[in-house]
Order: C-alpha cells, then sequence, then structure tokens
C-alpha cells in the first residue's frame, strides 16, 4: 500500500517538474529577455527561479503565462531528451545570455562531466536530468494553478542576485487542484493567529516582547481544562504533581548533557550582584533532583512526577511566531523512575494515558504509531547496554502487539538514549500532529548517580521513562484552535453557553438565569448591551459558543428556555432543568 | 492602651539594659583582663560585646557567669550616675587599658562634650547615659538568663578586632522568661525548614542551586488546595485567571518605573542569538498589557484579573534561605481596572475575599488593620493629585466603618501611588504577619497610556486596585507550616487518611478501602510495611496525618473502620460509611 502510493506520488512528481519546464517555455515566449535558474518540483507543485532583468511581475501576469501554458500543452508537445557535449553546451548558454545555466554547466564541467542532458520542449530547450513525461497531452486541464511571487537569491547566497520565483500548485487533475485550494482557504480560516485573536484567547504585547504569548482569561479557560484533565488522567496512573523553577545552575545541564545539546537555545541570567543561572529549556533534569532529594528503596518505585511549568528556548528572532514557535513554552512533563521489572506496565500505563486523553478530543482512532529503534548499522551512535537495547525493543514489540497499536517498525528513529513510541495524528484538515511519545532512558538517571536500594540492600540504577501527552499547551493549544476552527467542544469553551437579551427589560431575567447557570459549575455570558437581537446572535455565533438562549419575555420567569446549538439556525424549546442536565451531561462526559 | 504598654515596655528595657552592667560587672570580677564594648538592651534581653583576649568562652562558662550575676543582683546594689570631666574619663580608661571605652569617650570628645556620664554598681563603672534602675533589688529571680555567643567586629567593621558577644534574654519575673523559652522551643520544633523536610514538602538540590526551592508531591497538594480555594473564592467576585510569562523586554518595567525600583534586584537574561530580556520582578506591568491588548468599553469595567505565576528577584546570595527568601517567588497576585465610581465596591469585594480566604484558615478575627495614609507634611513624597487622594483615603474610612473593620490610620504608610488597607493577622506563636493589602492606584494605568470609552464615547484613564490575598506561596507555605505546626487542617493536608496493615494479610483489604477513599477523592496513603503496627502508627503520627486507620481482621470486610484522629490516642469504631461523611464534611467545610 505505502510502495503504490510512493509511485503514484512519483508520477505526479514527474508531472509537477514537466509543468516547471512548461512554465519556463512560456515565460521565455512572454519575456523573450528572461533568464531561468532552477525549477524542481515541490510539494504540492513547483516553483522556477527566474531572472527578468528590470521587467516587474506581478501576480497579475500569471494570467497570461498560465493562458501561454495552457496553449502550449494543448499542442501535444513532446519531452525531447538529448546528451550534448558539455563544451557545446556551456557555448551554447554563454551565447544565449542563459548566465545561470552557463554557470551550472560550468560546474558540471569542473566535476568532470563530459556531456550533460537537455529536454527539449517545442522551442524551449533547458539543461536537466528529467526524468519527465513524455508528451504534454498527459497534463490535465486545470490541474495547475500559478499560486504566489517571492524573491530567492541565487543559490541561496545574499551576495547574489535576487531572482523571482513563481510558486505553482500543480495536482493529477482539476479536482485535485479545487481540493487543495479549498484546504489552503479553510487553513487560512482556521489559522490559530487569526482566530486566536477573534477569539480572545492570547495576545502579545511590544512592550513584553515577541515570542512570549501571554493567556487571556478564556485562553487560560481552555490551558486550565486541559491542564485539569490530563492531570486527572494520569493521576488515576499514579503520577503525582511537583513544581520545580524556571532558573537553574549551569551544573544541571552539563550533568544532564543538554547544557551541551542546547547550547544556542540556551537563556543566561545574570545579575549585577553576581547570580548566575540559565533557564530551563526542559523538564527532565529538575525531576531526577527531587528524586535525589530523598533516599528511596525498591517498596518506593514506580515514582511518577508530572509537571506543567514553562520552559525557555532562545529561538531565532525571526522564526517565532503566533503559538507554534516561541520562547515560553509550558511543557506538560512526566516522568516514572521504575525498576527494569516494572517498565512494561509502565509504558503501557503511558500509552492508556495517551489513548483515554486523546479520545476525550476525538482523535484517537486516526493515528498511527511508530516504534523508533535504533539504525543498527550504526551502533555507536547511541548509548547504553545492547543488552538493554534489545529488551526495551522487544518490550516495544510485546506492547505494540498485546495493545493492538500496529506500530510501525522505524529504524533509525530512537533517542539517543533508547527506543520509544511515538504517536501521529491527523487534525481535521489532515495535517500529521506528532505530539505524544513515549521513551524509555537507561542512561539519565546514571549520568545523575539515582539510585534505590532493592530487595537485598544494593543500590541499584532506577530506570527512567519519559512520557509526553500534549506536548507544550502553546502548540497544542494552536493545534486545537485550527482543529476545530475554534468551535471547541463544550468542555473547552471558554464559554459554554449565552445568554442574548431581547430588551432591556430582559436584562434582570438574563442575570438570574446566569447566577443558575454559574451555580452549577457552567460557564455563563451576558449580552444585554441595546444592540439588535438578530446582531447579538450573530457576534455570539462568531464567538462559536456552544448554546445560545435568547431571552424575552417567555423565557424571563426562568422556566423554559429558547436554545439554539451552535452550527443550526434552529432554536428549540427546552425545560430549563432539561437544558442544565443535557449541558452538564455533556460536559462531563467531554462531548466532542 | 498602646501607651501603656510602651511604658511598661520602657521599664522592661530599662531593666534589661541595667542587667547588661550587672552581667559586666560579674564578669570584671571573673576575667579582671576582660576590656568592654558596648552592651545595650535588645528584643527580649540585651547583649554585651566583649574582649576576652586570649581566653576563649563558651557556653559552659555562663553558669559561673549567671550565678556571679545572681550574687551581685542579692548585695542590693545602687546604680549611682555621676558626670565625669571628659579628660579625666578619658585618662581613666587609658589608665585601665579600657581601648574600646577609651575610642568612645575619645569620640565625644571630637563631637565637643565636656563631661561623660558614668554609671557605678557596686566596684563596676560604665561610660553609659542610662537610665537605670535604681537598685538591683528590682530585678527578680530566674527573670534572666545567658542564652547564646556570637562573633561581632568591634564597631561592625570586619577590619576590627573580632569581640565575643554574649547574648540574654532577659524579662519581669521568672514566668515571663520561661514563656519565651518555650516559645523558642516551639518554634525551633515548627520551623519550616526542619518540618518541611520531615514532612517531605520541598526540597532543594546544589546542581539547581540555593534560592531556588522544588516542590515535592505533598507541598504541591498543599499549593494547589490553596490555589484553588483563592482561585474559587476570587471567581465568586469576577476575578479571571490571566497567565503571563516570566520574561519581557526591559522597556515594559522602564514604563511602570520597576526597572527603577528594583534595579538591583533584576535578573537579565541573554543568549548568544542577541536575545535581551528581564525576569519579572513583579506581575502588575505584565497584566497591564492583556487589559492593553484590546479595545474597552466603560460596559466591560470592572475588569479582573488574577494570576499565581513565578517572579523572580535577585537577592543577596547570603540571605536566601528556606521558604522565607528565595529567587523564584510564586505571588498570586490580582487587579481590578475599574472606573472611579467603581473603586469603592472593588475594594469591599477584596475586603471580603480577604475575610473569607483567612477564616478558612481560622486566622480571622485575630487580625487588625491599617488604613496606611500620606504623610500630609511631606507630599511631594507622592505621585498623582491631591484631589484622588482625598477621594479614596475617604473612600478607604467609610469603608472600614461600613465593613467594621475598626482601621486604624497610619500616616506616611501609603505606596506611592496611593493609600491602602492593609491587615495584620497573628501566628499562634503570637508572631504578627502582614500579608494582605488592597491599594487603590491612578497612576500605572496612566503611565501604560491604559484607557477605556466611556458612555460619551471619550477615552477615560481607568483605576488600578491591587490586591494580595496570600500574597507568595512560597513564603505563606512556610508561614502554615509555622502556625500549625505541620498539622494542616485536613483540607489541606497531602495525606487526609492513612491506612495501617496489621499483618501481611490485610494488606489487599489496605488497597481496596484505599480505592473507595480515593473515588470519594479523598488523599489516602497505605503503610503495608511488615514493621509493627506500633512502629507505623508512630511514624504516620510524626507525619501529622488526620485521620489513622488500623487495618486488621475486624476492618477486612471493609465495612467498620478503627479510627485514631491526630492529637488523640484513642481509637474510635465508626461505620465505613459514616467515616467517608464525616471527612468530606471536613474537607468541604474546610475545618480548621
Amino acid at each position: 500500500m505505502e510502495k503504490e502510493n510512493m509511485s503514484e506520488e512519483n508520477s505526479l512528481q514527474i508531472k509537477r517538474h514537466s509543468l516547471s519546464h512548461v512554465m519556463a517555455a512560456a515565460i521565455k515566449e512572454l519575456y523573450p529577455e528572461a533568464k531561468f535558474a532552477i525549477g524542481p518540483a515541490i510539494n504540492n507543485g513547483f516553483y522556477y527561479d527566474i531572472d527578468f532583468g528590470d521587467t516587474k511581475i506581478t501576480t497579475n501576469d500569471f494570467k497570461k503565462m498560465e493562458k501561454k501554458m495552457a496553449y502550449l500543452i494543448k499542442q501535444n508537445l513532446k519531452f525531447e531528451q538529448r546528451e550534448e557535449n558539455i563544451n557545446e553546451a556551456l557555448k551554447k548558454a554563454h551565447d544565449n545570455c542563459e548566465i545561470y545555466k552557463e554557470e551550472l554547466i560550468s560546474d558540471l564541467k569542473k566535476e568532470g562531466q563530459e556531456s550533460v542532458s537537455i529536454y527539449k520542449l517545442g522551442n524551449f530547450e533547458d539543461l536537466c536530468r528529467g526524468p519527465h513525461i513524455d508528451n504534454t497531452n498527459k497534463i490535465k486541464a486545470g490541474s495547475f494553478k500559478l499560486h504566489k511571487l517571492a524573491g530567492a537569491y541565487w543559490r541561496g547566497d545574499e551576495n547574489n542576485k535576487m531572482l523571482t520565483r513563481i510558486y505553482a500548485l500543480a495536482f493529477e487533475d482539476k479536482e485535485g487542484l479545487t481540493k487543495h485550494l479549498n484546504l489552503i482557504k479553510e487553513a487560512e480560516k482556521r489559522d490559530h493567529r487569526k482566530l486566536g485573536k477573534e477569539l480572545d484567547l492570547f495576545c502579545f504585547s511590544d512592550l513584553v516582547g515577541p515570542g512570549l504569548p501571554m493567556f487571556t482569561p478564556k485562553g487560560v479557560v481552555i490551558i486550565d481544562e486541559l491542564r485539569k484533565h490530563i492531570e486527572d488522567v494520569c493521576r488515576g496512573y499514579g503520577f503525582e504533581k511537583v513544581i520545580t523553577p524556571h532558573l537553574a545552575k549551569i551544573d544541571l545541564y552539563e550533568t544532564s548533557g543538554h547544557a551541551k545539546k542546547f547550547s544556542d537555545e540556551l537563556f543566561r541570567v545574570s545579575s549585577i550582584k553576581g547570580h548566575e543561572f540559565v533557564m530551563k529549556p526542559v523538564q527532565c533534569p529538575h525531576q531526577t533532583q527531587i528524586y535525589a532529594s530523598k533516599q528511596r528503596s525498591y517498596r518506593d518505585l514506580p515514582i511518577r512526577y508530572m509537571e506543567s511549568e514553562k520552559q525557555y528556548r532562545a529561538e531565532k528572532t525571526g522564526e517565532v511566531g503566533g503559538l507554534s514557535r516561541v520562547y515560553a513554552i509550558t511543557v506538560e512533563d512526566g516522568h516514572s523512575f521504575c525498576t527494569v521489572d516494572q517498565v512494561k506496565q509502565e509504558i503501557v500505563n503511558m500509552v492508556k494515558i495517551i489513548k483515554e486523553f486523546y479520545s476525550a478530543l476525538g482523535l484517537w482512532g486516526n493515528h498511527w504509531v511508530s516504534l523508533s529503534v535504533r539504525d543498527y548499522s550504526h551502533p555507536e551512535k547511541y548509548i547504553g547496554e545492547e543488552k538493554d537495547w534489545d529488551t526495551c525493543e522487544r518490550m516495544l514489540e510485546e506492547i505494540s502487539e498485546e495493545m493492538n497499536l500496529k506500530a510501525i517498525r522505524k529504524e533509525g528513529e530512537a533517542a539517543l538514549y533508547g527506543p520509544k513510541l511515538d504517536f501521529m495524528f491527523k487534525d481535521s484538515l489532515g495535517k500529521e500532529i506528532q505530539i505524544p511519545t513515549v521513551q524509555v532512558d537507561f542512561a539519565t538517571p546514571k549520568r545523575f548517580n539515582l539510585v534505590y536500594t532493592d530487595k537485598n540492600g544494593q543500590e541499584q540504577s532506577p530506570v527512567m521513562v519519559h512520557r509526553a501527552i500534549l506536548g507544550s499547551y502553546e502548540r497544542f493549544l494552536s493545534l486545537l484552535i485550527e482543529h476545530f476552527a475554534g468551535a471547541f467542544p463544550i468542555w473547552l469553551s471558554p464559554v459554554q453557553v449565552k445568554l442574548i437579551s431581547v430588551s432591556e427589560n430582559h436584562s434582570e431575567a438574563c442575570h438570574n438565569i446566569s447566577d443558575k447557570f454559574k451555580s452549577e459549575n457552567i460557564r455563563v455570558e451576558i449580552d444585554d448591551s441595546n444592540e439588535t437581537v438578530g446582531n447579538k446572535i450573530r457576534k455570539a455565533t462568531q464567538e462559536k459558543i456552544p448554546y445560545l438562549l435568547v431571552i424575552g419575555d417567555k423565557e424571563a420567569d426562568g422556566k423554559m428556555l429558547s436554545v439554539r446549538e451552535r452550527g443550526s439556525a434552529d432554536t428549540k424549546e427546552i425545560s430549563t432543568t432539561d437544558f442544565i442536565s443535557k449541558v452538564k451531561e455533556e460536559i462531563e462526559n467531554k462531548k466532542v
């Protein structure tokens, strides 16, 4: 199945690359002075980097180019390949002032090549290794579209000339293209930066700085619900919450190895009083120190810690944006310190936690699992003993079997210190999200000299099992916003019910009903402004609130309610008591 | 009342100072070579700094000194004062090799003094301004005790000789001394650093560094219960939770004024990529930025934020210790942004929150309130308009009146930006704790250009009302540990019920009963180790767990329980159902 997909994908990539030649041929006819650099196939389409000289290209020129491309395609042109003597090719490029091609051919000559491959398409010839489709009649009408413009330095070097990169989308047919265009449109609508602002979930401030999101009351409701849920689930499997500070001496990370691993991402902290600290880039080392704060016996194991605290990494200033890439990352992290005999049960528990957590979001089922093992041909890339690795990999396989995970072995995907299980989910737009992971680690406890006393009074190293469930709250929130397009399940909705007054006279009734909801722990908001009911409903709909209640004369006594469910334009009558039961049950059961 | 106390206190201080002469006289007889520096009265007693030459003094010498003091006191010696010509005094001091007194007299001469005051007590003469008691017969037997030794540089200068400081405790009578000695003993037993370790509530690590406490699972239970409680109470008054990061550009604090105020305490943050931030020393400025992230109308106010996040201050390395003084301080901070008309109700709400929160800890009632107003003779010390100050001070007085707070006006105790109400509580050892505060602030919103649109569409500055309820979790936890001596009310107890198995055979029964408690959200722990029941009870008693249940044959079916309540040696029979109801009710009602 996987192989078949690969070859389909290959044939599409060949078509995309052929289309880049078609685009170049069309442009050469429209702009005879244009000089061509490179034009590869990429995800969802292709691009070509072109030097248009003094001519300024805008997206308004796309139509003309597309028309010319369509015309060329209709000619049923053949892609004809030939080998050409490299000196002749070099001379031809030089004579035609194709300075970029000349440079490319010259490089090939330096590498010792004697001939180059040339593809001819009608009157247009291009240096190219291929492969290509045999004839433009393989390209279906409406299957491609020029998409956007960007600047690109020749050979990616900012000392070179900036060329014009034309990006195009290309699929098997018009349907494929339309589907992708809709996906783009949908993704733009769901963009968490846009929705985050519209729904007032988080904000940034110039005075605070970029990469440092602040969570507004509504955003905190979601974060706190997620936190509460994950803590409740994990507590059921014996995890206990710890809290550690955001600073530590560098010594902590020199011991763990993170000082080296994150040397470029470490925030250094100092004061005029001479303090020297770093901000924690990960949570694990602090948690080892809580383990180390007491003598531990085999009777105490497993010891399981969980924590939801911020860690800080100095990302490149140009790369921070929205919630996906930030300096301040609130990571839900957990570790189990256990004996070798306990590792398997710990991993089973963690997989159960992942299942329970993702089920409550409706994501379980639409996923696959990677059993990430060593690269057996390069044992030197890993630390730890082979015997331990064998045990652990076998253990993970057994777990996959017993829990029916259908994990796919991925060689070379293990962590430095041990094999792992990685869970990949798909969001509603089909985007793959890799977050949860369970990792076995024999090395860290040894680096920190963590011990416990076994039944015979001997000191032993515990095993450390790392687990991430939702990863960072920032990134997870951005994914949830985009997955649900802001229409969160009711248990996560910052406002679960909105009361809309018909007129000024109904404001008091709204407050009475609101108090009733509040006493039942339902999150409620009132709009008793003097706008029209229509406007108020429109506004609340944009806020994607699960239930809207319009409160007029009929509802004023608080006995019966007119309820409008999210996504529906109908209004239903229901008794207040029944409505409260229904809402509470949906919250309790985490209805998706 | 206050005045009377003052004069009692004065007479005691005079007695203490007189006792320092008695001690010096006794020491002069025992150690004729001893040279005397200074010997003032202090809180709870007095000290004298003495140069014993090559003689090494230990606390073993205290008995001998106390005996000699008692002997001198019994002689009914008079304190006789005289004025002496300064040159004669200088010569006498020089002849007697009293080098410290000589230096003191020499300084007085330089200041232009012509004579000095000398007190004579038996054969002992000392340079002293007095006043003193008239006769040692005023000193009651057993009212004092030499307490401890310390080194003290002459004149506090480390370039000078290190003298021996003898500290003594002194009270009106033996009863007063005994009471104080018991207090010291009790305070040592309750020391949060000692109990925190014994009860496993928090820990430190050399690799992480001092001043950076890590909270272990049991400590986190208390912190989370406090957080949950305060958030619940505040939510009832419209507070909404926000989360802000621990970093900001220095610009934020230059705007707020904290960059200057905390310039020595700021932690600076940098990376090799060129980032420059500071760690937040306070929470307020970030919260102003959440307010500023949206347009606000008068209809939106009051907007009330609360937050429990860490802030960081670079305390002096020598001063950090335990939880009382740390670099990482988790502050529960809250602000209301409101119109001038709303300020009064906001303050009333905050006082109600304080009352509700401290009542749940049994501390409300044993407190007094300071109405901290301007120093009227120095208006230049404050910012803002006099009219606003007048309004606010009157408002606080009205609130004090209406809420029967009996606030005492304290002039000059206001904050830079406005008057405040400060609440002082007493812990179980009588130590005064000043934590909750409500402060009115007109200035900060103006510094940050915060605005709202009023009814007429005009931009107005909101008022910011600051409130602290429990202050920092670190310090509050240290106070609670010491106040309750580790025997926390059941709602705060990390473990509420401990099950103790009589023999190996009862381990399963313990687990079954434990599961039942867990499903009722009761925090339970099992001790089914193979130690004796007596030992297990002793251990659990040291852990100060509210209820111990011994599970033997009789209890194995889970119907009836043998319960031992904290502080009692009796065991009572009670049905499991009744016990669960009782415990749940005590938790729910936050029984102290």
